[in-house]
C-alpha cells in the first residue's frame, strides 16, 4: 500500500493512495490520528474493511507522511562516488563503518512545500536525494539477514544541507536541521509494493537537469547492514526513519559548485517509491 | 519549582518536589499526562490551586523527568580543559563554533537506574556530567541577551559515551545513543530556583572519587550563546533539551584511561540543580 497524509477541507487525514484517488476512514483517523500511530499499531488494523471513503487525488493537498518522535537517522557518504566527490577523490575517506548523524524532525516539510533558502545562515545550500527506510516494529541486535522483516516501508528524503554550516560546526546536525531542510514523502510505500530494495534507480533533477543518477545497488552499506549496525545496542522503534545516504552529483561535487538558489526546483525520483518535488523560496 | 516524574503504586505521575515530599494532582495528570506536556502548556496551568495531593518522597520511585519528542541536542568540547584532554592538548582543536551532535531519546533512563555496560559493543565506556537546559517556549533567531527567557529550567544529563564507537563512526550519534546511555534528571528545576546559570559548580564522582570538578563559568559558549546559535534558522520548541557539554576529567582524559566497568557508581552534582546517581550494570 501507498500511505499518504493529506489535507482535505481544512482537516488532516491519512489514507491509502490508489491510482488517482485516496481511500480513508473518518473512524480510523479518530482512533489513529497520525500515520505515525498507524505504523506503531500496524498489525492490529484491518484496513480493507475500514477504509471506504474516497476522494480524488486532485482535491487533496499531500503533506509530509508523518513526523517521527525522534530525529531522522541519516547515513553520510554511503555511495562510494559521493564519498569521493566530497573529499577531493581521497580514497581513504570512503567509510569503513557507517557515518551516522541526525536531522531534526522540526525540519520536515511535505511534497511541493517551499525550502527556505536561509540566505542569512548559508551561502552553500545543497540537495541530497535519498531513499528513506521506515521501521515497522521494535527491535534490537537485528541481523542483516532478518533486517527487512523490521521495515514498514520506504519513502524519500531530500537531505537539504548548508555545506558551510556542516563544516563550521564539525558535527553535521546543525547544517542539516534548519527549518524546512527535510522535504519528506510523498508516500510511505509498504515493502510488498517495492522490488529489490538494493536495486532501485535513484535520480535527482534540479530545474530539469539530471544531477544525481545512481542505483541503490551502489550503497556501501545495504539497508540490512545499516539496520544491523544501528540496532546493535540501540532499540529501533516503529516509526523510526533511516535515510540511507545520497549518490554523487550533489551541488558541492561540481566544479564550480552548483548550490541551490531561490526558485530552483528539485525533483527526486526513486523507482517503485515515488517522486518528491520541492521548490526553493 | 522542582518538577519530577515518579511512580507510585504502579502508576506514573508528575509533581512538584518540596523538601521530603512531592505534591501532585490526579486531575492535572489526566489533562497533562507527562511533564513534557506540562512544559508545552506551562503558562496556562495554575499549579498552586490544583496541586494538593501529597506523598512522602521515600514512597515514590523517581523516574526520568520526561522524554523529548526529538533527540537531545548535545554540545561537544564546550569546556576548554576538556577539549584539550580529548585532543592531546592540541590548542587548535578548541572549538571556535559550537560542536553540536545529538543523542536518541530512546537512551533515556532515570536516576538510580542501571547503565548497561554494553560489553559486546564497547570496551571504552565513559561518563560525562553535564548541565541540561530545557526549553520552555518556541522560538527562532533568539539573541543571546533574550535567550534565558526561553528557558523553562535545568536538569542533569550523564552523556554516557562509547569512545570506541564515537571514533569508529566519525559522527558521534551512535557512540552516544546505545540503550541506557542517557541518565537524565532527577528534577527539572525552574530558573527562579537556580542562581546565575553561568556560575554553578559541577562535580562528577565515580565510586566516591572526584573525577570532574568545574564551574559553568568555564563554558566556552554560554547557555545564551548556545540558544542563539541553535535557534539561528531552526525553531526551538518547548520541551527541547540542550546538554551544554562536559568539563575535563572524563575517563578517556586519564593516562591510563579510567573507563567505566560493571558496578561503578557515578554521581553528578550541579549546584542548585541536584544530584544524579546511576550504577553500571
Amino acid at each position: 500500500m501507498r500511505f499518504i497524509t493529506f489535507k482535505f477541507k481544512g482537516q488532516t487525514f491519512w489514507g491509502v493512495q490508489e491510482e488517482d484517488g485516496v481511500y480513508y476512514s473518518d473512524k480510523l483517523v479518530n482512533v489513529f490520528p497520525t500515520l505515525h500511530s498507524v505504523i506503531q499499531n500496524y498489525g492490529g488494523i484491518n484496513f480493507f474493511q475500514e477504509i471506504n471513503q474516497y476522494i480524488p487525488l486532485h482535491e487533496v493537498e499531500i503533506l509530509a507522511p508523518f513526523r517521527p518522535n525522534k530525529n531522522m537517522m541519516c547515513i553520510g557518504k554511503n555511495y562510494r562516488e559521493h564519498a569521493l566527490e566530497m573529499t577531493g577523490n581521497d580514497e581513504s575517506q570512503v567509510p569503513t563503518a557507517p557515518v551516522i548523524f541526525t536531522k531534526s524532525p522540526s525540519a520536515i516539510i511535505g511534497p511541493n512545500a517551499t525550502i527556505d533558502a536561509h540566505e542569512m545562515e548559508t551561502k552553500q545550500l545543497d540537495y541530497e536525494g535519498e531513499l528513506a527506510v521506515v521501521i515497522g516494529k521494535p527491535g534490537k541486535n537485528i541481523s542483516r539477514e532478518d533486517a527487512l522483516d523490521y521495515v514498514f516501508g520506504y519513502t524519500i528524503l531530500n537531505d537539504i544541507t548548508a555545506r558551510d554550516l556542516q563544516k563550521k560546526h564539525q558535527q553535521f546536525f546543525r547544517g542539516k536541521s534548519l527549518d524546512t531542510f527535510a522535504p519528506f514523502g510523498p508516500a510511505v510505500v509498504t515493502q510488498d509494493r517495492v522490488g529489490d530494495v538494493q536495486n532501485l534507480d535513484i535520480k535527482t533533477y534540479v530545474n530539469g537537469e539530471l544531477r544525481q543518477h545512481s542505483n541503490t545497488s551502489q550503497m556501501i552499506f545495504s539497508v540490512g547492514e545499516l539496520i544491523e549496525t544501528l540496532s546493535d545496542g540501540m532499540t529501533l522503534q516503529a516509526g523510526d526513519v533511516i535515510a540511507t545516504g545520497t549518490p554523487s552529483g550533489v551541488g558541492k561535487g561540481f566544479d564550480p559548485p552548483k548550490f541551490l538558489k531561490p526558485d530552483d526546483r528539485i525533483r527526486i525520483e526513486i523507482e517503485d517509491v515515488g517522486v518528491l518535488e520541492n521548490i526553493v523560496g
